[in-house]
């Protein structure tokens, strides 16, 4: 087994053979020999040993997208996501951009350093109606972060779901016209690619803003840069990461971004070793692991 | 009566004779004549026309802080405030600092404008113990919007009550070391003059963060700064606003701030309006006003 922490390796029940990958150099031991492995989060690169690991019969993934390593396994290799462990920091981190937004954080910081004063009130939040675009674990996270704000929440998924009052993302071009804020939590796949595109973003108000927190390819950036500032916008993916040097997103009006972090802040740490210790059990035990995805 | 906008003086009962004093220029009328005048807000200039107010009787301020009226007004002339105006508003930014501290808000606007990718997962605010110093209107609002973060909030206001779970400030020296984060939203007063001083700070872990949305006289500034960056800081409220040229606060290593526009986004328009509506319809009815301070 690979894992990517010494402490997870300590955590490790015993008899079973662990060794440390963190995604510098090279890995101890025989790849031959790996049949589980934890890959390192947010090092892309780790998925270079896959094709070594001629044993492996299992791979966990610390995120909770998996569109990138899926198609890197051979057949018969379980695929397990970390849907869940990102919730509360990625909630988090859409409310950091949310407000900041609003309240202009980015806009006094640039102040501060250019020795500027300039007191102007700014939007709120209270009395906004946002829509939450993703109805799963960050959606509904980012939902109950967001109600004592004195909002309007409006829930969005891949489909209806009247009972819960949530719409289809087929309804957007009826929402999106009254929404000061939209909040994207979906991940990548087929359907959500270009979601927020030309169309809807003509569909938003003026001085809406678009919020970002799930993948980059959801947003047609293009589109959103031709509104020239029309919508604001506080991503924290993008859709080249990080942005070539003369992507026009670094200067584009209105567009605040932060390097994708929002999954991995502090609290994600012991989350993740709680869950890791949990599949490292399960795998000596030989018990079905959590989150299989494929 | 005077009033600070064209908006508040169509509210007004008929009957009631009205004029706008936004604040700049010279009012309409004859100023012997008014009775009732109500300041507009931020600009702390509007004071000036008080001598002139042979007439007045009573004044209502659209800020909670009324210190720095009070000693202006000639006895008898009764001072109401706008206590619960600036709640929401406030509580808002005290979370919009709060978050953009943990999440390095400031550091990604910087980051952008250079041109800069440095992709470093941060604080967060899960997991944080938050001392909310000062338990009225505001510091009430900022709990309800800080529970959903998974945070524990200790409650601290100017005396105990331990059946509201209040501590009262003569505990601090205690709280303080077990604090991550520490949020003033107290009124300026001789009591709170200098409440975070330099032993307070020295008790205070590494790395945590002091948030100030009340009055920048709370914090002894200096000392602040003389922990060169141990404790972080977001600031909506300074010593001097706006700080001197030369003033070390404009690039104290972790210290952000913003100029003192906690309590006027947008939201307290639709707030002050009605609260006003209804002051004048007192006026005119021979009822008491709201909020009398003085």
């Amino acid at each position: 087994v690979l894992v990517p922490t010494e402490q997870d390796r300590r955590a490790a029940p015993a008899g079973l053979r662990v060794d440390v990958y963190t995604g510098d150099g090279d890995p101890a031991g025989d790849l031959g020999d790996v049949t589980f492995y934890v890959l390192p989060y947010a090092r892309p690169d780790a998925v270079q040993l896959l094709p070594g690991l001629t044993g492996l019969r299992a791979v966990q993934l610390l995120t909770a997208g998996y569109e990138a390593v899926q198609p890197l396994l051979p057949a018969g290799v379980a695929l397990h996501n970390a849907a869940g462990l990102h919730d509360a920091s990625t909630a988090e981190m859409a409310m950091a951009l949310i407000l900041a937004a609003q309240r202009e954080v980015p806009r006094w910081a640039l102040n501060q350093r250019d020795g500027a004063w300039q007191r102007d009130f700014t939007r709120s939040l209270a009395g906004s109606r946002v829509l939450v675009v993703g109805y799963g674990g960050i959606g509904k996270a980012l939902e109950a972060r967001l109600l004592p704000f004195e909002v309007e929440v409006v829930r969005v998924a891949s489909r209806a779901r009247p009972e819960e009052r949530i719409h289809g993302v087929d309804e957007l071009p009826a929402l999106l016209p009254g929404a000061d804020i939209v909040a994207l939590a979906v991940p990548e796949t087929p359907a959500t690619r270009g979601l927020i595109g030309g169309r809807e973003l003509a569909l938003m108000p003026d001085d809406a803003l678009l919020v970002n927190v799930g993948r980059g390819s959801a947003v047609d950036q293009a589109a959103l840069l031709a509104e020239g500032g029309r919508i604001r916008a506080a991503l924290d993916v993008l859709r080249d990461e990080p942005p070539g040097p003369n992507d026009p997103v670094w200067t584009a009006p209105g567009v605040f971004f932060s390097p994708h972090i929002g999954g991995g802040s502090a609290t994600f740490v012991p989350r993740s070793r709680k869950f890791i210790a949990e599949q490292l059990r399960r795998w000596a035990a030989g018990e079905a692991l959590l989150n299989r995805v494929s």
